[in-house]
C-alpha cells in the first residue's frame, strides 16, 4: 500500500509545471480478499442460480411471516437493483486524463489498504467481544416469558450472539461501499468538472445516492431478514411459543453489532482525516503559506485519503447504525405498547418501522432522480447554485415522505380500539419531520457565514488568535441552547400526541406516549437515504476538489469543484443536526427499552430511576464525566496525530528544499503511513473506554448493591449512567459541531476577501480556528453520536451482567 | 474615578527610564459613602459604647439560645480581634518611593469607582430580587408544621427576606473587604520586596488572612445571629411553637442573598479582570512584544485594577458563599435527621457546622501566625522557596484541623441512641479531608509544569497555535476525570459511613447517610480561612509585581515578586479544586433539604426524581443546556470586551508612536473606563439567565403539570433540572479552570527558556493558549461554581412557586 515512494523518487525531477507530472506505476498490485476470488472462480450462471435460491428463499420466509415483510423485501430489492443502476452510470463517466487517475489510484490505494487494517482490527474485536457476550448470556437468568415460550438459555444466547455479528458485518459492508464508491467517483468528478458543473453535480449526487441506498436498504433488509427467520424458526404466536410482541428484543444484538462497528470505525476514520488535514493545513498554509491539496505539500495524499477513510466510511457505518438502532428501539416500544393494550394484531406497530424506512428508499430515489443533468456543456456554460438544486430534490422528497407517513401510520397504525390514533401517530410523524427542518435551520444559522454569528467570529479574528479561539468556543456552546429547546419541545409534544391517542392499557390508563416519541424519531429520519445522499456528496467533492488541485487544472475547472466544495460543508453539517438530533430521541427510547428488558429479568417492576439516590447520582456524574474524557482522547489522539504529520512534513521541506520551486518530489506515502498506523494505534483508548466503563460501572454497583441490599442497584446506576451520558453528549457533540463548522467558514468568510481576506493576520487566526475545528466536527464530534447509542445498545445487551 | 487622564499627559514626556516617573496627582477626591461619613461624624466612645451594647445584645439573645452560640460568638469575635490586629500590622509597613504609591493610588481607584458601580448594580437587583421573594411567600400556602408552630404567612415572608437581604448585604461587606485589603497590601508587599523576599511573603500572606478571617468569621457569625435571633424571637422549642428543627430552613434566604451577590460579583469581577488582561497581552505581549505590566501598555492599569476587583473582591464573596450554603445545608439535614431519629436534643446536630468553623478559625489563624519574618534583610537574602513555607503553614493548619473535627464531633455529635455514631461521623470528616488532599494533588498534576501534562502541552505549542489549543482542550477535558472519581468514592463511603453509623429512624431504617456527606463537606472546608487567605495571597503578590514592574525596579525586587507570582498562581488554582468539590457535595445536600421542603409544603411525600419520565428529563436536558449557555456568554463577554480593549490599545499606539519609546505616556484611564463599562453591561445577560431560568421552568412545567394530571410535575422537573446542572457545571467548570490553569503554567515553562524560550514561535502558541485560558479559569469556570450553588439555594427559596 506504500510502496509507491520509490517509484516517485526515481521520477524525473523537472518543474511540475512543465509538463503534467506522471506518477508512474505508483499502484500496488490490487488485493482481492480469497472470500471474492473464490466466487470470482464459479461460473457466472451458477452464480445467478444461487443468488436466486436464496432470494426466493427469502421471500419464502417473508411469505410465512407476514404480507408486510414482503413489501418490505420487494422495495430493497428494488432499490438495491436502483443503486445497480446508479454505480453503472457513474462507473460509465471517464475517468479523465492520466495524472488525475493516477493522483486517484494514488487515493484509493491508502483508502483501502487503511480500510483494510482497520476493520482487520475490528472485526477480531468484533469476535472477542462476541465470545464474551456468549459467554454471559450462557450463565444469564431466563424471563418467565421466555420460559414460558420455551426459548432456551443457550437458543437466547446464539441468537443474541449471531444478532450481533451480522449487525458488525452490514455495518463494515456499508462502510465499504461508502468509501468504495467514493474513491471511484472522485476522479470521475473531477474530469467531469472540466466539462460541465451541473455534469460533476450529478456524478457526485448519484455516487452518494448508491451508497445511501445501499446503506439504508440493507439496515432494513438485515432486521427484516433476521425478524422474519426468528418469527419461522422459534414458531412466534404459535400456542406454547414466544409472543410477537416480544420478538424485537432479539434484535438488539443487531443494532449493538453495528454500533460497535461504527464506533471505531468513526474513531478511528475521524482521527485519520483529521490528523492529515491538520498536520497538512499547520505546515502548508501556516508556515508554507501554499494554498489547500497543493501537490508541493507532501501530506495532500494522506489529506485525500483521509476524507475517504473518514467521511465516506464512517459516516456511513454511522447513519447505517442510527437507523438500525431507531428501528429496533421503535419496534420493541411498539410492541410493548400493543401487549399492555391487547392489541389483536400487534404486527402493525412492531413492522411499521420497516415500512417508513422502505418508503423512505422510494421517496429519496425519487429524490436523487430529480437530480438530472441538463443539455448544457462546456466551461463557459454559468455554475447554478448546486445547494439550490440539492434543496430543489430535497423538497420533492420531503413533500413525498410526508404524504408516504400518513399513509402508512394509517395501513399500519390503525386499530379498531383506537380508531383515531394512527392521526395523532402521524402528527408525530410531522412533529419528527418539522424538527428535522428547525434543526438543519439552525444549524445554517450558526455555521453559515451569511449569518451574524460566523461574521461575529470573523471580526474577532482580526483582534488575534486568542480572540478568534474564545469567540468559537462560545459560539459553539451558545448554539447549544436552541436544539435543546427544539428537541425538549417536540420530545414533549410527540409524547403527548402518543398518549392522547385513545390507546389504553389493561387498566385503562393512556399509554401510547413513548410511542409517539418513536414515531417523531422516524418522521426525522424519514428522508435519511436522500440526506445520506447529501452528506456523502460533501467527501466526493471534496476530494474531486484535491485532484482537480493536484493535477495542476485551468482555474476555472477549480471553481466548479470549489462551489461545490463548499456546498458539501454546509450539507455535512447539516446531516450531523439530523444524526444528533436522532440519536437523543432514539437513545431515550432504548433508555425505556433497557427498563422494561430490566423489569422482565429481574422479576421485579423497574419503574424509576431516582437520581436522589447518592448511588445513582454518582452514576449520572460518571456518566457525563466520560463523554468529557471520550472527546478529550479523541481530541488529543488527533492532535498527537497532527503533530508528527507536522514533524514529518517540516523534515521533508528541509532535507528536500527543491519542493517549494516543484523541483523535487515530496515523498507522500511516507505521510500516508504514518497517519495510518497513528489512527490505528489511537482509536483503541477511547473505544475501549466507552465499550468497558458502562460494564465495569454496572458490576461494581451490582457488587455494592448486593452488600448493602440494594438488589436492583447496578442496573439502576447504569440508567442514570446513560442517561447523563446521553444529555451530556448531546450538548458536547452540538458544541463540538458547531463550533468547529463555525471556525471552518469564518476562514472561508475570510477567503473571500473579507476583513483583509488570504494572507491576512486575520486569515491566519481564522485558520487557527478552522485547524481546532478540526478535530471537534469531524473526529469528536461525530464519535458522540455514534457512542451515544452505543451506550444504549450495549445497556441493553448487557443488562443481565448488571443483575 | 478616570480623571487622571489630563494630568497624566501634561506631564513632561521625558524617557521615562531618565527619571522615575511621577503621575502628580493621579488620584480623584476620595470617595466615603453617606453612612460612613455619617457614623465618623459621632464621637468615637459614643461609637464603642454602641457596638458594646450590640455585642451585649448579641450575646444575651445567644446565651438564651444555647452556650454553643455563645462558643460561637466569642470564637467569631477573637477573629474578629485578631483581624484587626493583622490589618494595623499590614498599614503599618512603608508604602514605598512615591512612584509606587501613585500607581497604587490609580489601581485603588479603579478598583474602588469600579465595585461602587458594580455592587451599585447589584444591590438595586437584589432589592427587586426581595420585593419578588416577599410577593410570592405572601401569597404561598403554609405547611401543616408552620400551622403547627404558629408561622403565619407574613412572617415568614418577612423573614425569608430579611435573611435575603443580610445575605446579600454580609456577601457585599465579603467582597469589600477582600478588595480594601489587596489594593492597600499589594504597594506594601512591592515595598518590601525591596528589602527582603521573605517580608513579601508575610505582608502578603497577612493581608489575605485578615479578609479570610473576617469573610468566614461573618459567614459564620451571620447565620448564628440570624439563627439565635429566630430562636428567642419565634419562641422555638416552648410549646405550640416551631421546633428546633425546622428552624435551619429559615436560614435558606441567607444562602440564596450571599449567592445571588457572588454570582454577579464574580461575572462582573471576572469579566474585567480577564479582558483587561488578554487585551493588553494580545496587544502588548503579541504584536508589540513587550513584556507583561510594562509602563508602555495602556491597558496595564486596568489589568492591575482587575486583579482586585476579580480575583480579591468575588472571591472574597465566592468563598463566603460556599460556606454559608454549605452551614445553611449541613444545618438543615442534621436537623431533619435528628428529627426523623427522634433525638432528645437535637441541636448538637443542627449547631455543628457553627462549631467545626468556629474551629476552623483557630486551626487557620494559628497557620497564618505560623508564617513569621525572619531576620534576614538586603536584597541578597537567598530566597527560600514560598510554597514551602506556604505547605508548611497548611500542614500545621490541617493536623489541628483533624483533631478539631475529631473533639467536635464527640462534643456534638455524641447522642446515647448511637454511641458510636460520632465515631462514624469522624471518619467522614476525614474522608472530606483527604477528598480535599487529593483535589489539591490532582490539580497539581494537571496544572503544574514538573508534571507530564503541562510538558506535553508546553511541546504541542512548538507545531503551532492550532495544535496547542486542541492539546489543551483536551487536557482539561480529561482532567475531568480523575476528581470525578475521587468526589464519587467520596460521596459513596461518607454515605456509607453516615448510614452505618447506627442513627435508625422511627420505623428502624438506617437515616444518617446524606448527614455523612455533609459532614465530609465540611471536612473539607475545614481549613476553608487558611484556604482562602493562600488564595487571596495570588492577586496581592500579582499586584504588587504589577507595581514593580511599572515603577522600574532593579531585576533583583521583581525575580522576588515573579517567585510569589508563580506561587499565587498555583495557590489560585488549587482553591479552585476546594471551591468545585465543595460546590457539588453542598449541591447535593441542598438538593436533598429542597425535597425535604418540597414534600412539606406539597403535604404529600417527594421521594423520588425519576428521570424515565420525559419531562423530568427534558428538565435534565435544560439544566445541562444552562450550563454550556452560561458559559458561552460568560466567555463570549470577555472576548467582546477583550475586543474593545485591543482596538483601544491599538489606536493608542497608533495616535502615539512615542510610546514605545517611553517618549509619550499612554492614556491608561480610558481602558480602565472602558472595560468598566462593558464589564458591567456584560454580567447582565448571563446572571439573568441563571437567575430566571430555574424559575421559568418551574412554572412552565407547574402550569403543564396541572393541565396533564401531574400535580408535583414543576417541582420534579426543577429537581431534575438542578441535578443535571450540577453534574455538568461540576464538569464543565472543572475543564475550564484546568484547561485555563495548564496553558498558563505551559507558557511559563516555554518562558523559563524550554523549547525556544521567550520570543520563539512556541511561545508566541503558547501566549495564545494562555489567552484562551484567561476566561475559562478567571470567568467562566469560578462563576460555574457560584452558579451550581446559586441554582441549589435558589430552588429552595423559590419552591412555593412550583407548587
Amino acid at each position: 500500500m506504500m510502496a509507491m515512494d520509490d517509484d516517485m523518487e526515481s521520477g524525473a525531477l523537472r518543474s511540475y509545471q512543465d509538463k503534467p507530472r506522471t506518477f508512474p506505476s505508483m499502484r500496488t498490485k490490487p488485493h482481492t480478499p480469497p472470500i471474492i476470488r473464490m466466487l470470482m472462480g464459479i461460473n457466472v450462471r451458477v452464480l445467478l442460480i444461487l443468488l436466486l435460491l436464496v432470494f426466493g428463499g427469502v421471500f419464502y420466509i417473508g411469505a410465512k411471516t407476514s404480507p408486510v415483510i414482503v413489501f418490505v423485501f420487494s422495495i430493497c430489492i428494488m432499490s438495491f437493483l436502483l443503486s445497480i443502476y446508479l454505480t453503472k452510470w457513474v462507473l460509465s463517466k471517464d475517468e479523465g486524463p492520466p495524472e488525475m487517475v493516477q493522483i486517484s489510484d494514488a487515493i484509493r490505494d491508502g483508502a483501502e489498504g487503511f480500510f483494510r487494517t482497520q476493520y482487520g482490527t475490528i472485526s477480531k474485536m468484533a469476535l472477542l467481544l462476541a465470545l464474551v457476550i456468549l459467554s454471559i448470556y450462557l450463565f444469564r437468568t431466563t424471563t418467565p416469558q421466555q420460559e414460558a415460550s420455551g426459548l432456551g438459555r443457550s437458543t437466547s444466547a446464539y441468537i443474541t450472539v449471531a444478532a450481533f455479528l451480522l449487525g458488525a458485518l452490514c455495518s463494515g459492508i456499508a462502510g465499504y461501499i461508502g468509501m468504495w464508491v467514493s474513491v471511484r467517483a472522485n476522479v470521475r468528478v473531477s474530469s467531469a468538472a472540466r466539462r460541465s458543473a451541473r455534469e460533476a453535480l450529478q456524478i457526485a449526487v448519484r455516487a452518494g445516492g448508491f451508497s445511501a441506498l445501499v446503506v439504508v436498504g440493507m439496515a432494513v433488509l438485515g432486521i427484516a431478514i433476521l425478524y422474519a427467520a426468528f418469527y419461522v424458526w422459534l414458531g412466534v404466536d404459535s400456542p406454547g411459543s414466544m409472543k410477537v410482541t416480544e420478538l424485537p428484543l432479539l434484535l438488539v444484538g443487531y443494532g449493538f453489532g453495528a454500533s460497535f462497528v461504527a464506533l471505531f470505525a468513526q474513531l478511528g476514520g475521524g482521527i485519520y482525516t483529521k490528523a492529515a488535514d491538520v498536520g497538512a493545513d499547520l505546515v502548508g498554509k501556516v508556515e508554507q503559506g501554499i494554498p489547500e491539496d497543493d501537490p508541493r505539500n507532501p501530506a495532500v495524499i494522506a489529506d485525500l485519503v483521509g476524507d475517504n477513510v473518514g467521511d465516506c466510511a464512517a459516516r456511513g457505518a454511522d447513519l447505517f447504525e442510527s437507523i438500525a438502532a431507531e428501528i429496533i428501539s421503535a419496534m420493541i416500544l411498539g410492541g410493548t405498547m400493543a401487549q399492555r393494550c391487547k392489541i389483536e394484531d400487534p404486527s402493525g406497530f412492531i413492522l411499521f418501522p420497516l415500512v417508513v424506512h422502505s418508503f423512505d428508499l422510494v421517496v429519496s430515489s425519487v429524490g436523487i432522480l430529480s437530480i438530472r443533468g441538463t443539455r448544457e456543456s462546456g466551461l463557459k456554460a454559468s455554475i447554478e447554485d448546486p445547494m439550490a438544486i440539492l434543496q430543489k430534490g430535497y423538497s420533492v422528497s420531503i413533500v413525498l415522505a410526508v404524504i408516504a407517513f400518513a399513509a402508512s401510520t394509517r395501513w399500519m397504525l390503525y386499530t379498531e380500539q383506537a380508531p383515531s390514533a394512527w392521526v395523532n401517530f402521524a402528527l408525530c410523524g410531522l412533529v419528527g419531520i418539522m424538527t428535522a427542518y428547525i434543526f438543519v435551520w439552525i444549524t445554517k444559522y450558526y455555521t453559515d457565514y451569511k449569518h451574524e454569528p460566523v461574521r461575529m467570529l470573523a471580526l474577532s479574528s482580526s483582534t488575534g488568535h486568542g480572540t478568534n479561539i474564545i469567540a468559537g468556543v462560545s459560539l459553539g456552546l451558545e448554539s447549544t441552547a436552541l436544539p435543546v429547546l427544539v428537541i425538549s419541545v417536540s420530545i414533549i409534544s410527540a409524547f403527548w400526541l402518543g398518549q392522547t391517542s385513545g390507546l389504553l392499557d389493561e387498566t385503562g390508563n393512556p399509554t401510547g406516549g413513548l410511542f409517539g416519541t418513536a414515531v417523531a424519531t422516524m418522521g426525522m429520519l424519514s428522508t435519511a437515504a436522500y440526506i445520506l445522499t447529501m452528506d456523502m456528496f460533501g467527501p466526493i467533492a471534496d476530494n474531486a476538489g484535491g485532484i482537480v488541485e493536484m493535477s495542476q487544472q485551468p482555474e476555472s475547472v477549480r471553481e466548479i469543484t470549489d462551489v461545490l466544495d463548499a456546498v458539501g460543508n454546509t450539507t455535512k453539517a447539516t446531516t450531523k443536526g439530523f444524526a444528533i438530533g436522532s440519536a437523543a430521541l432514539a437513545s431515550f427510547l432504548l433508555f425505556s427499552a433497557y427498563m422494561d428488558e430490566v423489569s422482565s429479568f429481574a422479576r421485579e417492576p423497574f419503574k424509576e430511576v431516582d437520581i436522589a439516590v447518592p448511588e445513582i447520582f454518582v452514576g449520572g456524574l460518571l456518566g457525563s464525566m466520560l463523554i468529557f474524557l471520550f472527546s478529550a482522547w479523541a481530541c488529543s489522539a488527533v492532535g498527537r496525530t497532527a503533530q508528527e504529520v507536522v514533524t514529518e512534513v517540516r523534515r521533508q521541506f528541509i532535507e528536500r528544499p527543491g519542493i517549494m520551486d516543484y523541483k523535487e518530489k515530496p515523498d507522500y506515502s511516507r505521510c500516508v503511513a504514518i497517519v495510518a498506523s497513528a489512527s490505528l494505534r489511537e482509536m483503541i483508548k477511547p473505544g475501549a473506554l466507552a465499550i468497558v466503563s458502562p460494564i465495569a460501572i454496572g458490576l461494581v454497583f451490582r457488587i455494592l448493591g448486593h452488600y448493602t441490599g440494594h438488589p436492583l442497584l447496578g442496573a439502576k446506576v447504569v440508567a442514570a449512567f446513560l442517561m447523563f451520558a446521553t444529555v451530556s453528549g448531546i450538548l458536547m457533540a452540538l458544541f463540538l459541531n458547531t463550533a468547529g463548522g463555525a471556525w471552518d467558514n469564518a476562514k472561508k468568510y475570510i477567503e473571500t476577501g473579507a476583513l483583509g481576506g488570504k494572507g491576512s493576520e486575520s486569515h491566519k487566526a481564522a485558520v487557527t480556528g478552522d485547524t481546532v475545528g478540526d478535530p471537534f466536527k469531524d473526529t469528536a464530534g461525530p464519535s458522540l453520536h455514534v457512542l451515544i447509542k452505543m451506550l444504549a445498545t450495549i445497556t441493553l445487551v448487557m443488562a443481565p451482567v448488571f443483575l
